[in-house]
């Protein structure tokens, strides 16, 4: 049996995709995020860094959501959403989640709350900006490694996978949007007929409409800075 | 045989020092950071990213440096360098190094790099001043972490540990030191005698006199903000 300690479309939206896909035992638990809950004696004794999510197996609690993803595919090494030990893909694996962790989240995170980044409220619209060109940079670069794989690691879809469709909806809104790049709108809309995207999005009310409901061209148009 | 391409003191440095732990067969590749080599055509062919470092081993390169890490650690299980699977600190592992990699790591390149997340130079100390505040953060939950426990995972050194010595040097010249937390003091004094990490910070021309020549006391009266 799995805690996950989570709130609607934050960090633990992967963790949940991935509990949803291995048809695993779990239960939700909501952290108020509107109280900032997280930062409460008690969730802090869970994970001391005071963010979402926690994921409780038995009696240990696992923070940092990539963590978290490794952990359930390694326990569930039969679903295949991660490559096993030996398997040439398995380096690549870490390589693109740490990336995906490292910059693309970190960015995003750095764009949705500057203001914890500087001392001075009047210096965040330059900090936007300046967010919004390197998120554009890194989604480039996923773009391009989609150019000949139809899953982020090849014709198989990972953990990675779950891991940038939650980045990649916290980017619809940034100056340009991920659908903007040609090899990304493709994945992404085919994510969206993921069957676990799909449940896991209905019970956190992610509304999948923007991917699926655009042509590529219109939202080139739409979105591009 | 590896190849890694490395920069003295970059994010190369965990990396060189598990290839030099491993007693593994490597060759070193200088990225002449100084002419803005990482973003050469022929790097960016190893790496898209255009970061330093890259290893490449066989003929498959592999970037990020984490996840270098964790891949050198499954080619060499019986170093102990990393839990096993069916462990229980093995998310424990997973968990330390995102939260390393993705925190501590990234809060360090906003402040050493901050003209990069904003449009305007004027804005840049307040970026630094936030940051400062944010890797002390981190800093004292790493801190509390080694209360009790030798390495950061207990009582066993792991690639974690090499990784959180290459972020505290990073750490050292930021208002608040590492040598002022009580517990990263003694830890880092400690790893100083470790044999990998002087042979490569000799190698790298890293000083390790500020971590071994200055007592507890007299780093918290220097440094304390």
């Amino acid at each position: 049996m799995f805690k996950l300690y989570y709130y609607p479309n934050n960090a633990s939206l992967a963790p949940h995709f991935l509990l949803h896909h291995l048809n695993a035992d779990y239960e939700l638990l909501l952290v108020d995020k509107q109280s900032n809950a997280q930062k409460s004696a008690d969730y802090l004794k869970l994970n001391p860094a005071g963010r979402i999510p926690t994921l409780v197996v038995g009696e240990q609690p696992i923070f940092e959501s990539s963590a978290i993803c490794i952990h359930l595919c390694e326990l569930h090494p039969q679903s295949n959403l991660m490559p096993a030990i030996g398997d040439p893909k398995r380096p690549l694996f870490y390589q693109w989640l740490a990336f995906l962790n490292n910059t693309l989240q970190a960015e995003l995170m750095v764009r949705y709350y500057p203001h914890r980044h500087t001392n001075n409220e009047v210096t965040i619209p330059y900090i936007i900006a300046a967010q919004d060109a390197r998120i554009a940079e890194a989604l480039a670069i996923i773009n391009n490694q989609l150019e000949h794989n139809q899953y982020l690691l090849g014709d198989t879809l990972t953990a990675c996978d779950y891991f940038l469709f939650m980045l990649a909806q916290w980017s619809l809104p940034i100056a340009r949007s991920p659908l903007t790049f040609e090899n990304l709108a493709v994945y992404l809309k085919r994510l969206c007929d993921n069957s676990t995207i799909k449940a896991v999005c209905e019970i956190e009310e992610i509304d999948l409409a923007p991917f699926r409901n655009t042509t590529k061209d219109s939202h080139i148009l739409a979105h591009q800075p």
